[in-house]
């Protein structure tokens, strides 16, 4: 149970130094922790984009890693605090929907609401339960302490509406949920939703076919081409460009594939 | 002391190799230290920016962590480089006044000039010495070596003069002292001096009273709000806005407080 | 063999969770490793600044550091995978120009094409090879796999027509070659250039005399002033300013020195 990895995933940019704090924490608690940062740059209070960003990255780190996400306009108030199993990851953070791309793949997952003060800041602030809840907790859950030690096992957590494509005989209607900063804008259509179509497909955007290609270098400069990308979803992109600045495709926007 | 915990704070920023040279300095002495980032992102050459910031996180950290503040418009002038010791805490910086918010609080404190040169990389360059000379004095500093081994000590350092309310009689008048990454402005009034107030008071800016609330969900958007926060500062706030782009308030911003 | 550190120079930026992702595959391989970030902001596709940036940084790093290079505009297409060697530093990424500044230094180098697919992640991507073929090759590197277990030796490499001064009697011609985060401005000519002009030489844009100092503080605000900087280049800077901003200095502008 040593050297155990905690990752973090926050809306609090790289400015302040509020990410440090939480670090301090968890090394007060666990010096022999491994910390990751996934990202400081969620939008300020997107939730849905929290969501996304854990979702595709978690995997990727070996078993018993723990994820803390703290995106929480609702921090203080009487939404719970949770820490949660999912497969061999561990999860904490408050349940407002961060956690919506994880809980609905398993069948195997544990909800605990963190309710034991002692694993908690003396002190616990209403304004940043980051530093003073959140981290101590996944800190002491480094140590090798089961989920049930901070408190009740819970049945239900907050989940988001999440963009499905809508799949028509022969079509599917997707949206564009991510743009990263490449430019590149990744829609909610998989590898599998393609396959369903077979091997002859066309992706349309405003009624306009993209080319599809296998690799970005295999692209035109100066046009909009697609692909699938290395986390399986359909991504728009121009080649040495930014294809969302250069063809103002933002989150929500539609994509279409034609069989 | 295995494993001893180094942070840093500079202003240089996320784009250039100037912190990894940094790092790769402190490796090299020794492997087995824990490195954090504070922060890269001080505004350039701020350091009354870089002492608040120093000042208001090194707490959370675990006794005998270092903490080197590289914010140095004088490098290779004449000014001191320093390496101090504030209760169970270790700085390592220029003297400048970047400790001015850490020294003010103890009467334990030992302050050491560093001359010793057998401690700084060989070749010690007038322009980067946080690379050359404060990156390996901490790096030493962490294996163990005591602070007087770095040269003399000296009585007294350069301090900012910071920037205190003003207490009358049922008044506090304070002003904005830092604004942070989500647009939240931090006065330099703290619970305590709320506190001498009693339960009953007003917080107001240009003659208006600003709505105060106990933790962020509870407030209004679009308008102004107030709290104490989790620094136990007076913050002001717009919910699920940037408060200091919207009500123009920016450092030195006057905050008045009435019983 | 223990905690050998990897480094990562990307143009991946801090807001999408791609670094992280390749962090997730180093330790699922060996949790034991240091990781440093050198930086993630080289300009998207710039394969000039991260061949710049990687060799100024590399050897601030203890003997036996891996450093991965993903600045990969290629990735997918015939360019080839590289893992190297040189000196006591190890250096893995793509075939297209990254390693020009490392190449070029040493005799003694070896070079291998990587090409054991049991080393990769077993679905590799044609879109990320930085998380499925370079991050785990590193970090089966930093268990102590020779380098020549990857691949075939290959003798040759691309490399990038590097900016060289040209120096006539008397006189140095060089251009600016990086822009760092402050706004100084470094040029292509190093200490050495310099030393064979003796002692008194100037330093001219656009045919006026710049003042030589030997660091910051020494310089007058609002102008233009240079000096030798901790890498042992030239360096043109404002002090206490932006000097790229303020005198429009760029890539490419010609910087002379006449004995």
């Amino acid at each position: 149970m040593r050297n155990r990895i905690i990752t973090l995933t926050t809306d609090f940019g790289y400015k302040d130094p509020f990410v440090a704090e939480m670090k301090g924490v968890i090394l007060s608690v666990n010096p022999d922790v491994t910390l990751v940062d996934v990202t400081h740059s969620i939008q300020p209070q997107d939730i849905e984009e929290a969501a996304y960003v854990i979702g595709s990255s978690y995997s990727y780190f070996p078993a018993g890693t723990i994820h803390i996400v703290v995106v929480d306009p609702g921090v203080g108030s009487e939404r719970k605090a949770l820490v949660l199993q999912a497969g061999k990851h561990f999860f904490v953070g408050p349940d407002n929907g961060v956690f919506s791309h994880i809980l609905n793949k398993k069948a195997d997952d544990h909800i605990h609401q963190i309710t034991e003060e002692k694993y908690m800041r003396p002190k616990d602030s209403h304004t940043f339960q980051g530093r003073d809840l959140f981290a101590p907790v996944a800190a002491w859950l480094s140590k090798g302490l089961p989920i049930s030690e901070f408190g009740p096992s819970v049945e239900d957590l907050v989940t988001l509406p999440i963009a499905q494509p809508l799949v028509t005989e022969g079509r599917v209607h997707g949206e564009v949920i991510y743009i990263d900063s490449f430019g590149n804008a990744i829609a909610n259509i998989t590898r599998d939703d393609l396959a369903r179509l077979g091997v002859h497909y066309s992706v349309e955007i405003n009624n306009k076919v993209v080319r599809k290609v296998q690799y970005y270098a295999q692209a035109d400069e100066n046009s909009l081409s697609c692909l699938v990308n290395s986390s399986d979803h359909l991504e728009l992109f121009v080649k040495n460009g930014n294809g969302a600045k250069e063809f103002n495709l933002t989150k929500g926007f539609k994509v279409t594939v034609v069989k």
